[in-house]
């Protein structure tokens, strides 16, 4: 099973790193859901999994160390292509890891690069994605 | 207080009704969240409701009954806007509002017309709107 899904992991991922941006939502300690503009960089892989550079004194993260279920919406109505992806969602600290997956376009929003311990990785691993697309619909579910 | 605010409600509402399509999420049955691309037909009052025709007898429906708190992801990367709109859902039936709304374009998914009972509106009051812009950012709370 899991191997036949493989080419729809892969498309579905391919689609996620050409939008780049989503919304990144959120459970709010009142229970709200709350979503923010993200860009995976990226660094989408072809399981499907997506790493986002995050602050680790912020209210995301916060939120993601109480309820690591979160929502990513991708969306580009003008080419008519949406994604939902839900998904839990690990925080890493890991040098290597943000080493590796460092660009220099983040020294704008972390200037201490990748060693400073206040910039973490959000790992998210996609448990069910529903898209549509000019070209059809699916949904593909990970777990 | 409210009446601080109402600028800036009629000016995300302008935003929301500018973006039309947005990635409308619901909490699914088994406390996942699962969002589908939807048209707000430009329906969208300057208090900051917002109007949505849907079937009846959809899982979107089943899941407002369950949970009518809803979350709306507005995306223009191309354009950096972006918004987050956490909201409570109430489904309505009345005719006169449907007929009221109705669009000639809404008889492609709806053949039948406003009066068919399995065509309802979804009206979503927001609570907490935070919007990002070329302009600028801010958070609207509604409550």
């Amino acid at each position: 099973m899991a191997e036949q899904q493989k080419p729809e992991v892969k498309k579905v991922a391919e689609l996620m790193r050409a939008l780049d941006f989503c919304m990144f939502t959120t459970v709010t300690a009142d229970g709200r859901m709350y979503a923010r503009p993200m860009s995976n960089n990226r660094k989408v892989e072809f399981d499907g999994d997506i790493w986002f550079f995050s602050g680790a004194d912020t209210r995301k993260v916060d939120e993601i160390s109480r309820e690591p279920r979160v929502h990513l919406s991708y969306a580009d109505p003008q080419r008519f292509c949406f994604l939902s992806v839900d998904g839990v969602t690990e925080v890493a600290t890991d040098v290597d890891k943000k080493r590796e997956l460092w660009l220099k376009e983040l020294e704008r929003w972390f200037p201490n690069g990748p060693e400073d311990a206040n910039v973490v990785l959000l790992k998210v691993r996609p448990s069910v994605i529903a898209y549509w697309t000019g070209d059809g619909d699916g949904l593909v579910t990970m777990e």
